[in-house]
């Protein structure tokens, strides 16, 4: 048994701001508050030893250490304003109650896990019944970005906002202009809704991304080296991004046992953590079409069913490589696919946004998110600057992909990304990504779709009723009768 | 205000079952059950006008009316056998309770509507502890199933089957040995759960029938007369099936105001009553892909939003009309990629079902499902008894496309599956449906998936660390450090 310490009770509030939850993503958001001017952290952890640890690994930080809830909340200045970092759900529930039962009115409870969001709106109606503000805050960025600047995405009420703004931009990431990236996304469960859906194009962008990849290997027939090099060359234009960058790294990095390409070491079964799902759940509960992340979901899906794939191996299929007249069109191609694809996997991801905040009564300036976005988190990309212009420029845009410049993008695009498509079916390589995006394209722009025949069906077989195109009313048709036509109501 | 008719207290329990909820579904039921040797109906309705005017329309029947819930249990033989027919959600809760409080151990109460299955697990564990049973019920058909012989689902209790069994297949459709279209599905949110991937099939059948019917038109240039006897001729092969027959009689049904044809002034926005959302949502949590059934959800989503539509319609793209080198070779292409995309679906939905199965405990028999979707569903269709045999001859089957048939029929399939994609990507009509299906088919089948680029991202970003292809261990690359590899565990 280590031997207790003697509480050293912290009498008089010193600190500004609190942690609790000192495991890695805790402890360097400690360290990174810590280090700028103005902030005094005060660190609490279930564990003290952590505390301990943590306090005397980095005393550069001047952190003021707690052993308990109520010495915790006795250290921090009015309104004492606390970030919670353990994990989701229960944990963070009890934590909440802890420190709910210390505050007092006016005090703030951040919780920067990532929480689905509807238990950020229960919670935060929970807190504000007790005079308390709940904040649920987004971080992303991972341990790096909790330490040197992650892009924060906080809900919560305006006037919590006061207080916890200048602390979040004295943590957040810069973008190359400078603006922090962090912003007061709407009230109560609006930050961590808008970040699991920047989870969900995580899924899109990477599915994207692993397609391209696919593409130039099997059917191109590059090396993952040579393909490190086409990414790293894509890095200096339009998809420039810290995906496409790491992307290069990763072809390039070598199996040190074997001498083999890394890429070709590792097990071809995608983990997930629960996110993509989520923001596929909400987006068909918003009645928001969102194929290009449901297809990146899915396709982890099927990657870790061994079993099936197992069985899968005897279907038939042409073998992927063809004889490409001009490889290095075929790569451009590529390229534009995945700009196109991911124009359509961006704006869907913002119609779900807007189709939440409709719902919720969320105020969400969607401009403002792509600029957060835009430095500190996994998803950062030049392309944002261009997403928060076309927001700027018209707030009520109904689909991000018919603002002129990605309109212009895709519309340039476009011949490209059919061939890649067309050659993905032809070849055998799946590229589910790609054919659902350019699908969706081709829905967005079709003057009429089969839906009219699906209503029809419906009408047919369940009485559903249908409108026509030449006027208002709803109708029925007797199908099992004379097939007369009844107007059924307005 | 109705006169007030002098009550009739049945006092000696007459009938063997009864029906609550006398809308349009619930009235069709009780008629088909009164119809049938050996049954005898005890009918009851919150507003008792509606009871006697179901009385009075059927003197035919021998309805046992009840005017209020206690009259209805004393007019029920042991044990009370009663099948509430009223909307899914509160009104059903409130229905369960109303009977619970009359009912005594050993009665059953049967849920026939389109019950969220977790609802249906909470109500029979609720009603279990009473002492009760409770079986939620899937019946498709819609009204005119209800009536004549739908295709049933019950869940709940071995016990209560012995009970329920017979009632269900006295009304069940027939399929063409003979056999009732009803099972005992598996135990509590069973049936529910099978009822609710039905209707996620049915989804994806449809959306599939609609891409077929919008490339024949827009590619192929035929009419909707020429396009109903396509339907026609396929639905004398393979494709045989109800929503085939249908599409047919749609399609060349001409609008009497305006003598065009009739799909071509029906609105083509499709609606949805969320059991396709359920469904989706169910495999995510899952983690079962199924994304045939999702794109055909969100293809319906995408033609509901009006407003985007218009903005998309400036979105360049080819004109849909190809010159094709032989029409007739084409349309063959069209049936193949139908057959092909339409057997992904439905081995996706079987999927869902076996993970749900083995989620929830349900020993559930996929042969059997298939079989009693022979008849008086939507769905019908020949395909159903091949899915039957190909479980019965292998009741672990890890998935149905990979069964000797199933595989022979894709094969034979795919170069034609690879044609009408890619011609659809190329001529810019939206086929999601087949696109993400055989992207699928071909995810399925590849011995290597880019998904191990993924689990290196991953790793990179997230430390969330990877396996490897040469031997067990769970392992992490020190990105940012000297790159090499520490084994984090077994």
């Amino acid at each position: 048994m280590p031997r207790k310490e003697p509480r050293e009770m912290t009498t008089t509030p010193s600190a500004n701001v609190g942690v609790v939850g000192l495991a890695v993503m805790g402890a360097n958001l400690a360290r990174n508050l810590a280090s700028r001017e103005g902030n005094r952290v005060a660190v609490f952890n279930r564990s003290p030893e952590r505390t301990r640890a943590l306090v005397e690994a980095h005393p550069e930080a001047g952190f003021v250490p707690a052993e308990d809830v109520a010495e915790f909340a006795a250290s921090l200045s009015r309104p004492r304003t606390a970030i919670i970092m353990v994990q989701a759900g229960q944990a963070t529930d009890a934590v909440i109650q802890d420190l709910a039962s210390v505050f007092e009115p006016g005090d703030i409870i951040i919780d920067g896990g990532n929480a689905q969001y509807t238990d950020t709106i229960r919670r935060e109606h929970d807190m504000r019944q007790r005079g308390l503000h709940f904040v649920g805050a987004g971080i992303s960025g991972g341990e790096e970005g909790a330490l040197n600047g992650p892009s924060i995405m906080p809900g919560g009420s305006a006037e919590s906002y006061e207080t916890v703004g200048p602390i979040f931009e004295s943590i957040a990431a810069r973008a190359e202009d400078g603006e922090p990236c962090v912003t007061h996304v709407g009230t109560d469960g609006a930050g961590h809704f808008v970040k699991m859906v920047h989870n969900g194009i995580e899924y899109a962008d990477m599915q994207l991304i692993a397609e391209s990849y696919d593409l130039l290997r099997r059917v191109a027939d590059l090396s993952p080296e040579e393909i490190a090099d086409v990414f790293a060359k894509w890095n200096e234009g339009e998809l420039e991004s810290y995906l496409i960058e790491i992307t290069a790294e990763v072809l390039r990095h070598v199996d040190e046992r074997t001498g083999r390409p890394f890429v070709d070491i590792v097990l071809d079964q995608a983990g997930q953590k629960g996110t993509g799902n989520w923001t596929v759940q909400a987006a068909l509960g918003l009645g928001t079409p969102i194929s290009g992340i449901a297809e990146a979901v899915f396709a982890r899906g099927l990657s870790s069913h061994p079993e099936q794939r197992l069985a899968g191996a005897r279907l038939e299929g042409p073998s992927a490589k063809i004889d490409l007249e001009d490889r290095d069109a075929f790569v451009e191609d590529v390229r534009q696919a995945l700009y196109a694809s991911k124009i359509v996997a961006y704006s869907q991801g913002f119609d779900v946004i807007r189709a939440a905040a409709r719902q919720y009564g969320w105020k969400i300036d969607s401009g403002a998110v792509a600029k957060i976005w835009r430095a500190g988190c996994i998803i950062r990309a030049r392309f944002l600057g261009r997403i928060s212009e076309a927001y700027g420029a018209d707030a009520d845009l109904v689909s991000l992909i018919t603002a002129p410049f990605f309109a212009d993008a895709t519309g340039r695009a476009q011949a490209s990304w059919r061939r890649v498509v067309a050659t993905a079916a032809t070849s055998g390589v799946p590229a589910p990504g790609f054919a659902s995006s350019l699908a969706y394209y081709d829905g967005l722009r079709a003057s009429r779709l089969p839906a009219a025949l699906i209503q029809a069906q419906r009408d047919f077989f369940g009485a559903h009723t249908y409108r026509r195109v030449d006027g208002p009313g709803v109708f029925h048709t007797e199908w099992s009768g004379d097939r007369s036509e009844t107007r059924m109501g307005d």
